[in-house]
């Protein structure tokens, strides 16, 4: 592989309801600070620095959202913000990448990002993503990054890695036995306890061409539709695809997946509960992030999030989630942070605009 | 008793460090509309209307809220503004009054009234004025208002009622045995299961000459030291009083106390937890006062106030307080609302500029 094909994708296609009220419709969580002092999206494109120049930077995002990418993301030339007219998961994404950077360099190698992900130290992602281009280029396989799995998380795919087939740069790339979504907690458990699962992070490598061959083989329908479309003109093509993960649609179906495990830090800072991870937490447990001062007296083990400088007080409570915009405040259990969509779908119901 | 000779005395002395973070230290809880539209100083004065004029309502006050107090009741004179240089309880606030009306009207009856309860309706409220002044008046009596519980508090003083010793409008002035401080929980449900207890208000209402005269009494030093007083310059004495309520000082000691049972809504809106009684609450238990919108998810019994228009979201919690001012958000237990006061000793203890 040459150090000029390798290009990357980040996809920013989320909504993010489980941020709110920091996240907005206007606003999803990848162009919030959540995870550190810059947005997410722009922290995703400062990991890339060294390896891949702006130019070979493409970001896939919702319509209404391309002003806050260009806005983000200033230096990335125009022409690299693909707009998706409707949100249809991972696979129509995926293609519409893959089929413009075919046009611009069919010899590629491409790196798939999600904007929204916490991934530390930088470098040592750059060192896997440089093997993992190694490795898609010259074996044509489909690299997916394995997470060592800290808990027994029921919320990710989880994959079984096969044998190290291979060493680059020192990395090793495993095979991979099979794909596992999302189970229980006691097989998690289980998964844990073997050694030989790894979380599915949806950080992709792969040859442009080997993509395409297989999207064409698995999702004939999505290939077909996307191979002819303009993608300055996707109104009438992207609303009709089936949405559809690439997860699913690909990589559970294809024989040329390997894995690459990344031993560092990872954070798909899914809810306000992956803050503590992300931001580390007093001697009491508590996580203070964003814009405000933190008082307790009697507080444990609860998460504050503040954008507009107030100052928060607790007193005797324990495994509280508080989070502060300027015109909304959401307290909630820890245990109810996936609920937060629920506040979000009362808000819709009375036609809120705080949405 | 003539209609021109009954004086009201505002006592607007108290902190409220318990309603932090509404109240701070430069606006204490009576100047807060904490129980209505209007702040509760301005409700208590409104309450007089068509009974006391303001050329007979006096106001006493810590003298850095003197400036407030003029802002909420503009129409009130300015010489009517007593000002404390420091707070010592009520008995020293309660002879400043009682001397200063002596100066302008000797023959006349005094009602003591703390700036910071609800008391509704206010016709009602008047009427027992109007009764417990004539029998001040005719009887030189020490008349104190009786609260019929509500359930077993033991963060007030009980009265012991006795017989019935007069009628006046058709209101019943009753003995009173004995005070009772702050009983523990069985005693206090003993105490309302006897029927013959109720809740000692701080409402007051005497004869000017009759307080001097009991103050001479049992508290001849207090007596001593204001009888010569300026109270204009009351630096060099107010601050070496000795702290001390009128309830033990003179109430508690004089054989001239009758009380006056108000069967009617009373708060004295001691903490947070009093607002779903004064503001009522939906059918979850929520309470909701101030400006601010909620929108609730599973969330029962709690209680939110707000100054600062923002949406409060409260997703699968209870019996919890939330307030927000422009610049602070308190979250608590509705079992530690006394407990406040810990959050405004650990701002003091940071020299925070948010008491």
């Amino acid at each position: 592989m040459s150090a000029t094909n390798l290009y990357a994708v980040i996809m920013a296609g989320g909504s993010g309801t489980r941020f709110w009220p920091a996240s907005r419709r206007t606003r999803p969580k990848q162009f919030l600070p959540i995870a550190g002092d810059l947005p997410m999206i722009v922290e995703t494109h400062r990991r890339l620095e060294g390896l891949v120049p702006d130019e070979r930077i493409l970001v896939v995002a919702g319509e209404a959202h391309v002003p806050l990418v260009r806005s983000a993301l200033p230096t990335l030339p125009v022409e690299n913000l693909l707009a998706e007219p409707v949100g249809r998961n991972t696979a129509p994404c995926v293609a519409l990448a893959a089929f413009e950077i075919q046009r611009r360099a069919p010899d590629s190698v491409q790196a798939i990002l999600p904007a929204d992900h916490v991934i530390r130290p930088a470098e040592a992602f750059r060192a896997s993503l440089r093997a993992a281009a190694v490795e898609a280029w010259e074996n044509e396989h489909l690299l997916t990054f394995g997470i060592e799995p800290t808990f027994p998380a029921t919320g990710y795919g989880y994959i079984e890695a096969g044998a190290i087939v291979r060493e680059v740069h020192g990395i090793p790339v495993r095979a991979v036995a099979r794909f596992v979504e999302k189970p229980d907690e006691d097989r998690a458990r289980a998964f844990i306890a073997s050694g030989k699962f790894f979380w599915n992070g949806g950080i992709f490598v792969w040859r442009t061409s080997t993509i395409l061959d297989e999207l064409a083989a698995h999702l004939p329908a999505l290939h077909h539709a996307l191979a002819s479309a303009d993608p300055r003109r996707l109104g009438a093509v992207y609303p009709r695809l089936r949405g559809e993960a690439i997860d699913t649609g690909v990589m559970e179906k294809s024989a040329r997946v390997r894995m690459l495990p990344i031993p560092y830090e990872w954070s798909d800072v899914g809810s306000w509960t992956a803050l503590p991870d992300v931001h580390g937490r007093d001697a009491a447990g508590n996580c203070v992030a964003g814009d405000t001062e933190l008082v307790v007296e009697d507080a444990r083990d609860c998460i504050v999030y503040g954008e507009d400088g107030r100052l928060t007080a607790l007193l005797g409570v324990s495994d509280l989630i508080v989070v502060h915009t300027q015109d909304a405040t959401l307290v909630c259990p820890r245990s109810r942070a996936q609920d937060v969509r629920r506040i979000v779908a009362a808000l819709e119901a009375r036609e809120s605009d705080r949405l």
